[in-house]
């Protein structure tokens, strides 16, 4: 069974994933975002793709207590209770509560990955926990990097290699494409190469996206979603939803 | 001056390229055969995108000596007097001769290509020399994978990342895009792990074009063009030719 990455979610097509898992990265920050909010006890994340139609949803009587969190070109839009900070979250008590999510990258990533038998939410906070549960699995499975605008994001990049190389580490069932390989031959060698604390934070930090972070004064986001394993949890999405437990 | 990486051939736009030099990589086989011809003697190579111009070419007066090489979905076309093995080009003597080069993503990435300031050829085999001419340079530089099929290739990936790590030992003028970093890493992750003779090769012969030509009988090709740096000429296209002498 083949593992195969792809690099923006511009490339995801319904036809390439039919039957297959497919595993959504956006390692700065949306996917960051979504399980930092499910590790605070949220039950339910709802994406979606403009302000306006999270105005809408919030109207019907069944959604009336859900949050409104995400960004537009990186900012909170006006009259939402949260931002695309995953650090925003994390000082949030979300036990049982939902959230309608609105971001750019994630949200659309999400919307063309549906075609997939299942679709999984990774960052590098809950890494281990997908590829334990992607060690289980026996399927064909593909990365989708969300990326940037279209182009390649380093973050999602190490990100997909770190689910490549400890799954290949679990198990022989699956074999990684080209570029799925490459992938996890650069996390090898970051991790081999960086083995003082916060030196993922660092590299981070100088990726195009880390760069926006930093001058829009975001430091300790960068720190706080380069952190690998300390949220063990896999988020499904479903129907429309992101929820922490399989609805198949 | 930034170094930028393009993945496929696709990726070129000539907005992006202006001002710029643009790097050639078709590893397995294209730009190692034309680099094998240029290293025979070779004078001149004409690129075209298809039999029926390389066959109207050589009907005029000039081109009447000329050979015809290339291949179509990797054969070589009927009266065509060498292929798109480098090892044919390797035991001719072509001291002074012109080539009518069909190839199929070799010389669509060179029509695209035209947009750029000055435009090189590289491979694994003038990494060194190609390096060496990068680093006298004062522009941005474009490198581009040829792909396959406008995906991803491996050899062209390392070959780009040979380019990148040589580059930046050499100088600090230039910054690597994010992409063009990993390319760097990967290459230098390989040449770590990898001490052993044709090591590199038996890499390359994993990836899928490598498949590819191991089930065409085309090992020693594989084996050839995973050597680094045999020949030390710098092959430009300029107004439709290969030279190896830039016309500038």
């Amino acid at each position: 069974m083949f593992i195969e990455l792809l690099l923006t979610h511009q490339e995801i097509s319904a036809k390439a994933l039919r039957g297959k898992i497919c595993v959504i990265i956006d390692t700065l920050r949306a996917t960051s975002t979504i399980i930092t909010a499910f590790g605070r006890g949220c039950r339910e994340i709802i994406p979606v793709v403009s302000c306006q139609e999270a105005f809408r949803l919030k109207k019907r009587k069944a959604y009336r207590h859900y949050l409104l969190g995400g960004e537009v070109e990186g900012r909170t839009p006006d009259s939402f209770d949260l931002g695309n900070s995953p650090l925003e979250y994390l000082k949030k008590d979300l036990q049982g509560k939902g959230v309608i999510f609105r971001t750019t990258n994630g949200t659309r990533a999400l919307e063309k990955a549906e075609a997939a038998e299942t679709v999984i939410i990774c960052a590098l906070l809950n890494a281990g926990a997908v590829v334990h549960w992607l060690a289980k699995q026996n399927k064909e499975m593909v990365i989708c990097c969300a990326g940037t605008k279209g182009a390649f994001s380093l973050e999602d990049f190490l990100t997909a290699g770190s689910l490549i190389v400890n799954l290949m580490k679990k198990t022989d069932k699956f074999t990684p494409t080209d570029l799925a390989f490459t992938a996890g031959c650069f996390y090898a060698y970051i991790q081999e190469k960086t083995g003082k604390k916060n030196a993922i934070a660092a590299l981070l930090g100088k990726t195009a996206n880390g760069q926006r972070l930093l001058q829009a004064g975001l430091e300790k986001d960068i720190l706080y979603c380069s952190q690998a394993n300390i949220l063990p949890l896999v988020p499904f999405y479903k129907d429309g939803s992101l929820r922490l437990t399989s609805c198949c």
